[in-house]
């Protein structure tokens, strides 16, 4: 599988929001909580909740133990936004940026040049080759526990250019509210993203409640060594695994070992694991988040550069997946919303 | 890293047994039970009891939370037996005798027509080249769901040679109980094995009570695809990724993405995870288990072809590592005894 820049490049911290009870008038002995009250009520919330109510009741022949609770999410477009580029590239664009005062090469050899001078379009005729060497030279050449730093670091200053927040506000509100749902039905929540398995963990786990280990992703190489009497593991520039279309799959049995009964997607790079998820022998739910909102997010599917969302979007309609239509189906998208 | 008979060959299903309270008299109001029964009282009993009281208490200055609080464990000769030879060559030999009949070219080509035979000797002979043949042949060529089905009826008809039992039913007692009351006190319990991953994974989530994606291994390369419609990941004849000596923490970075603050082992394939557990922020126990006892199991260390355990335990004991001592420290070995 040819890695594209799709699954090279891809990117956020933010704050756990809680359901929030519907006030219930006092004469209600029994209090009963909207578990997803950022969801509009119609079809799709309708769907997620009895798709929850069938596989936890026991009594139910589609029932479903807990350790088969496996649900997947992809991140980028997902679970967080991914425009106007995936948040993974700026973070390599400011890394380069922050390392060029030891390079000064750079100011003549691209793609490097294109980065500082801001030239987008140098960067992108340096193609899928100075795209590779972007992300190597901003992600390798350091021991784990110092690119964990890095990544700290910089999600917790740099902002997004529209919404000048960090990059990990920009979470969807609605599938934190998801995640947390399903987690209370004893489901195991994971996220299976094209993006850089070691640029997500040092954020998500926080903003996700997605513990590290449940966090798949694209890697490059690593190495053990025992540097000058400390045990180390040192990045190397070298890609390891990309985990994305095809991968996605793969990467689920590898880390996984078991087929989603939930997977919750929103690109064509996210159809493979819908495939697979649909096809295990338990009932099964595909969500397909489609971007239909310009004014409070973005807006775009077939002909889209990023999230290209359109075998996907044929295939959701084809098999009856549900397709949540971000516009009409959220009556919130970001927590500060 | 070159590949070793080690990191390729390598097995076990069993009974979880829970911790038995110590009985009690009944003037006595608060029940006292001792979480590690199978334990001969003795400076590694008391050395675990007090790491895991002093990095669960939030009072103490060594306090460690719960995310942190990450367990590995090799599993063979750590939490199962590897004598005669390790469990997973068994498996494999089964299974080319099983595949035989399809196959009458290997009555003449080795290694096969070694196994058949039942010659050891001449497939020791075919060296690193025949067994990577071997393993290939009995674990590659299939779906991931044929895998697992094979593994599952081969591990519940199956017979260790020397107890004439299910090979997962020996398994250590007293490693039990430690699982059991690492995860009592909030640890995440991992296997981290040289043994393949989806060898392990359909019985071992029973018998260690440590799910499918909290198991680590080497593993073969595997490639989604849909076959007459049907979404499968099928298995390939390529090495992946050997988890052993240095793919250790490099193998625990990858899937888990914290450095464990608990590491348990047995040979010098785990030196290197019981390294990089040491070097951590946190304070850290490293435990190797010693096979000393070759009336209850074997006894073995640094000249075994099989778990060699020779600069691991120079460096045990120049670094005050816990070493076990089987003979002594446990009072029983199998759970049937």
């Amino acid at each position: 599988m040819k890695p594209s820049l799709y699954t090279i490049l891809l990117a956020g911290t933010c704050l756990i929001f809680s359901c929030q009870p519907t006030p219930q008038p006092i004469t209600e002995q029994k209090e009963i909580k909207d578990p997803l009250p950022s969801w509009n009520e119609g079809s799709n919330k309708t769907a997620i909740i009895d798709f929850v109510n069938v596989v936890t009741d026991d009594q139910n022949p589609e029932y479903v133990k807990p350790l088969d609770r496996i649900a997947v999410f992809d991140n980028d477009g997902t679970l967080w936004s991914e425009q106007p580029a995936y948040f993974q590239l700026f973070f390599a664009i400011d890394r380069i940026k922050a390392m060029a005062s030891d390079h000064p090469e750079w100011n003549e050899q691209q793609p490097f040049k294109a980065v500082l001078e801001g030239d987008m379009k140098a960067l992108v005729a340096s193609g899928e080759r100075g795209l590779i060497e972007l992300v190597m030279t901003s992600h390798a050449g350091m021991t784990t526990d110092e690119f964990e730093q890095i990544v700290t670091d910089w999600i917790a200053t740099a902002k997004h250019p529209r919404f000048d927040k960090p990059y990990n506000q920009l979470v969807y509100q609605p599938m934190l509210e998801l995640l947390d749902y399903l987690r209370a039905n004893e489901f195991k929540t994971f996220i299976v993203s094209g993006g850089g398995i070691e640029f997500m963990r040092p954020w998500a786990e926080a903003v996700y409640g997605i513990p590290k280990d449940q966090i798949v992703g694209s890697s490059i190489k690593t190495k053990f060594e025992i540097k000058e009497g400390v045990p180390q593991i040192t990045r190397l520039p070298e890609l390891d695994f990309i985990d994305d279309k095809e991968g996605k799959p793969v990467g689920i049995w590898k880390f996984i070992g078991r087929r989603p009964i939930f997977c919750g997607g929103n690109s064509d790079g996210d159809l493979q694991m819908m495939q697979y998820t649909a096809s295990g022998k338990y009932k099964s739910m595909m969500l397909y988040v489609h971007h239909t909102d310009s004014v409070r997010e973005w807006a775009y599917d077939r002909q889209s550069h990023i999230g290209q969302f359109d075998k996907g979007l044929d295939e959701a309609k084809a098999n009856g997946w549900n397709l949540v239509n971000m516009k009409d189906d959220w009556n919130k998208v970001y927590p500060f919303d």
